[in-house]
């Protein structure tokens, strides 16, 4: 291990896509709500499409154009503009509402689980999302994930990647940011962090938007570690 | 079970005195330093001397006197005074650090952690404690508490008994505040949690200022549960 990574005390996840499956998950209850409605409805596009909002919701909320929005709130908005664009007009409202609420219930990668029981020995370990705390806390019950704590955007009332994310995780833990390591799937969330003074550990989750759909992987020197999966990043760290 | 309480979906914890010994657990390391450096203090009355500039000094915070200060940092404050008060000059700044930091290291009553444990199976549990947020993650790696998260008034900028911590808690799980049950020791929080629509366990720890030295012990048909123990609360909530 490198020496300047014997100081880091927490280590603060990015969630979606990095700890769970967000793309296989929303497509199989999509599927299932199709089945019973018997609509035609592609759903791993209806996934994408959902996903896909999420970013330019979130910097309309940065921009000031919406005033602070929770994610929850910010997926029924583009839930509503994905159903009418896939031509869904069978469900009710609270089946609007239970199936925006399938973000609560995202299924974690199959290391996942294991590698933070194992990362949690030695470090607090944290999420750092945007998603809000309800929904993080709801997926942590669903999923067994052994969070030390929540940390989310919802607390800043600012979305990553703007600094005030990634300094006041850091601030909240009573560390410096070079005590705490942002460990994400995403390149542009842990360059942000290491922007803030954050260490960084890339995760690379080849499978996060489809089986042959590859983000950018190439490790980077640049990140303090590039792991393949949470044991591998565990296992660098001498755990 | 109360048919009002079949909604509960989280319960909240006060933190000093309700699940940690905070008398007991600082008294302990001021013998262990009074002991190394030779000095001669009553112990269990420094413990409750520093206690005792905990309430006035949030209220400071509250009336605007003090900007928002976390707890540590009030911690901190005191000490200094008690230190002087009782005439202890041989601490470094160091070691001043370190006790103060004891606040991170108070020890669970003997029935906690079993009994949150148990409470985790069907509630989600939080702390919600004017502790700022380090302090309580701290408490909780070295004591074991299975916390699903950590809620503070340091979130809030708000401190227990003021409103907005309660209503801020509900807000940020999801949750009605009928949907929330506050637990505590102590009746006047409570009463301000009941203020606001939230459930309320009272759960007595005869011991908390010394044996004894008992504080209002007398159960409250206001109170939804008046509790023994974290484990009687377990039971009466049908776990």
């Amino acid at each position: 291990m490198k020496a300047e990574l014997m100081a880091v005390k927490a280590l603060t996840f990015d969630v979606f896509g990095t700890v769970v499956d967000w793309r296989g998950s929303i497509a199989r209850e999509v599927r299932a709500v199709a089945q019973e409605k018997k609509l035609r409805i592609n759903a791993t596009k209806f996934a994408d499409a959902w996903r896909a909002g999420y970013r330019p919701a979130m910097d309309r909320v940065a921009a000031g154009t919406l005033p602070w929005t929770k994610i929850d709130d910010l997926h029924r908005l583009i839930l509503d503009d994905v159903l009418t664009k896939f031509r869904v007009s069978a469900l009710s409202d609270a089946e609007k509402t239970h199936l925006n609420r399938v973000w609560h219930r995202l299924k974690p990668w199959s290391d996942s689980v294991r590698g933070l029981k194992r990362l949690k020995k030695r470090y607090t370990i944290s999420t750092l999302s945007n998603g809000n705390v309800a929904l993080l806390n709801n997926m942590a019950k669903n999923a067994g994930l052994p969070w030390d704590l929540i940390l989310s955007a919802e607390i800043f009332h600012h979305y990553k990647p703007e600094p005030e994310v990634y300094l006041g995780a850091a601030a909240i833990l009573g560390l410096q940011p070079s005590e705490v390591m942002m460990v994400a799937a995403h390149k542009d969330d842990l360059r942000a962090a290491a922007r803030q003074g954050l260490r960084t550990a890339l995760v690379l989750r080849p499978d996060e938007y489809g089986r042959g759909r590859h983000p950018d992987l190439s490790p980077e020197p640049a990140f303090d570690i590039n792991a393949a999966d949470f044991n591998d990043l565990a296992a660098q760290l001498g755990l």
